[in-house]
C-alpha cells in the first residue's frame, strides 16, 4: 500500500504517536491507513432434511462446495449479508434463526459468521458466483469437494447438533489455513 | 477516497463488473477499493460483584465511561483483541468465559463484539486510553455518563442475566446511533 487515499502521494510505514504497531502513514498529509479484519456473512439452510450448497464459479476454489457466504457490506446487519448473499449465490429466499458459527481466521484477517436458517419453502435457483446450488441431506455432502474449512465445520456442527436439538453457538479459530489456489 | 493507494492516481465510483455496488476504482490500474465494516472487541471484565470500567481520554466521547474496547487488528482472533484492549486501557489481566453481545450498528459500519470474563485478581491500572479506571456495582453504574449505547446494553444485559444465572448471547442491532462528537 504505497500512496495515500487522500492525496495520492507516497505512504511509509510508521508507528504513529499513541500506537504499537506499523501502518502506512501519509508522509505528506499524514492520514494513518488502517487495515482491520473483514466479516465473512452466510448461511446454513434447510429444507425438510437437507441443506442449501453452491458450487463456487468464482475463484478462490472455483468448483468447490460451499454454502452461500460473502464479504459483509457497510450498511447491513450481519444477518441481512446473510441473506442478500443466500439471495445472491443461490436465489435463495431464507428465514434466519440464529448465529451459528463464528471462525476466527486470524492468518488471513477474516471473521466467519455464519448463520442457520429455513429455505423458505424449498425454492432455489443458480445465482451468478455459482455454477450450480442444489439441497444436500448429510449421506450426500461432497466432503472430499468442500471450498473452506470453515464450512465444512459448520456442516459437521449441524449435524451433530442435529442429533441433539440443541444448536448453540460455536466459536471457533482456524489457524494456518490452506491458501487459497 | 479519491486516490488509488497502490498507484496514486485517480479513482473513480463505478459500479465494477459483477458487483452491484459503487466502489472507488482507479482509472489508471483498474484496482477496487473496497471498504467494509470494521469489528470493535472488548470485554465486561468482573470481579467479585463488580464491573471494570474506563473513563475515556480519547475522542470519541472523551471523559465518559466505557467497557475496554477498540478496533480488532488483523492477526488476532476477537477474544485476543478483547483482551488485548482491556490490557491496553486498563492494564487488566482478563479469563474470557464467552462471547456475550455482538451489536450490528449498521449506519456507521461497525460490528461489537464484547466478551464476558473475569478480572484476573482484581487487578488493573489506568492504560494510556483511559483517565482513570474503575470496577463498579451495579447501583454505582454511571449511567447517565457511559460513551455508547453498545456498552449501556451490554451491562443492562449482564445485570439482568446474573438475576437470572443464565448468560446467553445477546445480538442486535443499533439504528441511527448519535453522532460522535
Amino acid at each position: 500500500m504505497p500512496f495515500c487515499i487522500h492525496c495520492g502521494l507516497p505512504t511509509l510505514p510508521l508507528i504513529p504517536a499513541g500506537d504499537s504497531r506499523v501502518r502506512q502513514v501519509c508522509e505528506s498529509c499524514g492520514h494513518i491507513h488502517y487495515e482491520n479484519p473483514k466479516i465473512i456473512c452466510g448461511a446454513l439452510l434447510v429444507w425438510q432434511d437437507k441443506v442449501l450448497l453452491c458450487r463456487r464459479a468464482i475463484e478462490p476454489r472455483y468448483g468447490l462446495w460451499t454454502l452461500p457466504a460473502g464479504f459483509m457490506e457497510n450498511g447491513e446487519t450481519i444477518a441481512e449479508g446473510a441473506a442478500r448473499e443466500s439471495q445472491e449465490e443461490a436465489e435463495a429466499v431464507s428465514e434466519l434463526e440464529q448465529l451459528y458459527c463464528i471462525y476466527n481466521i486470524p492468518d488471513i484477517g477474516q471473521v466467519y459468521m455464519l448463520y442457520r436458517g429455513m429455505l423458505v419453502e424449498g425454492n432455489f435457483g443458480v445465482g451468478e458466483e455459482s455454477l450450480e446450488c442444489g439441497l444436500f441431506s448429510e449421506a450426500d455432502i461432497p466432503w472430499e469437494s468442500l471450498a473452506f474449512e470453515s464450512i465444512r465445520r459448520t456442516l459437521k456442527h449441524f449435524f451433530a447438533d442435529r442429533q441433539t436439538g440443541h444448536f448453540g453457538l460455536h466459536v471457533e479459530t482456524l489457524r494456518h489455513p490452506v491458501k487459497p489456489t
